[in-house]
């Protein structure tokens, strides 16, 4: 019984870093699309996000299974449980991927992110690819003290973000509402897609710890 | 031990309701706030969404505590998987109408929406009440058919969103930059409140009928 739970866990935990992975590539491919307006790298994302979601049903599938046939308590249980909501988070990053990918064809061939913003960009997609891959080496490998350095990376892509604002608000601002709207909503899911992977650190280091970090 | 499982899904069943019924007064609340420049409404809806996380929090205790206690299978398991991704969806959407509240009090005591975007933004939160009532009402007393009427109401949510999305963009938009990011914004919290409500309603078929409905 022991092992079998063991196995099924050892499933869902390689599905979860088979996520964080995905995640990761679609953003950076997401990224690629709207910095050189390269539209197959755009479609990519796109065509690549149903398998994402794909990989969020098997864990939802592999978890209902464990649960009915293993019946886990304490520990275990909330290392299940934990699975379930670290899924969640990184479904939403594929989302996200897939909102600056859309933004990026919108736009195509002429590029979806101006002259003036393309430095904030290439750190944003930094942040992003960082942040991105520290959840795939904590889901691999679960580690307290990492999964709370997120939080840190958060607060850069959080100042970041607030530049981004200053600079679309600027009285010097040369572009007009439509690229300044595309600016702010890019802004945004590249900070959204930080935030989630925060909130999965956070549950992974709670499944670590037994205690919530903040 | 079945008379137990089914007085714990109650209580989890009556907190779903609780948190429908306060991320629907958080939308009321933060329209209040955004149409009429309340800032009494706006701080109200920031200072409860502390309270939606807590029912959050507790859905969440409440399900591992049953989960450990009385090892549920089968239809019984899918229910209580089913009202953490429910839960999940509510708690978004009350975090939604917080974003709708802060952007409310940034501007105030200037309205952030100018006198054009009005209708589209009443329309908007009608719409966005409208589906967060029907979930709470199928939350009471789940219902397949209802769940599915929440598909609908999205079409029209997104087409407002579109509208929305022509008039900042149409040549003549004369309230410049900050304005329309605002709107453009604001549109995407009204969205994505509609949104979370058809999940958490797709969550609810998937409960009442065993299957996808789409």
């Amino acid at each position: 019984m022991r092992e079998e739970f063991r196995a099924d866990l050892h499933t869902v935990s390689q599905l979860l870093v088979d996520m964080a992975e995905a995640v990761r590539a679609a953003m950076r491919n997401a990224t690629r699309a709207l910095l050189a307006a390269d539209r197959a790298a755009a479609e990519a994302v796109i065509a690549r996000d149903a398998e994402i979601d794909s990989l969020y049903s098997q864990v939802e599938a592999r978890v209902s299974d464990l649960l009915a046939r293993q019946a886990p308590v304490a520990t275990d249980l909330r290392t299940v449980v934990t699975a379930l909501h670290v899924a969640a988070d990184l479904e939403r990053m594929g989302d996200l991927a897939d909102h600056v990918a859309k933004t990026a064809l919108r736009r195509h061939p002429s590029p979806a992110v101006p002259a003036e913003l393309r430095p904030i960009f290439v750190s944003m997609a930094e942040v992003a690819d960082g942040i991105a891959n520290k959840i795939a080496n904590v889901l691999s490998k679960p580690d307290a003290d990492r999964a709370v350095e997120l939080e840190r990376d958060d607060d850069v892509m959080d100042q970041l973000h607030r530049n981004l604002f200053s600079t679309l608000l600027d009285d010097a601002w040369p572009y007009g509402v439509e690229t300044a709207i595309d600016g702010a909503l890019l802004g945004r899911f590249y900070e959204r897609y930080a935030d989630h992977a925060v909130n999965a650190g956070r549950h992974v280091h709670y499944l670590v710890t037994g205690e919530h970090p903040y």
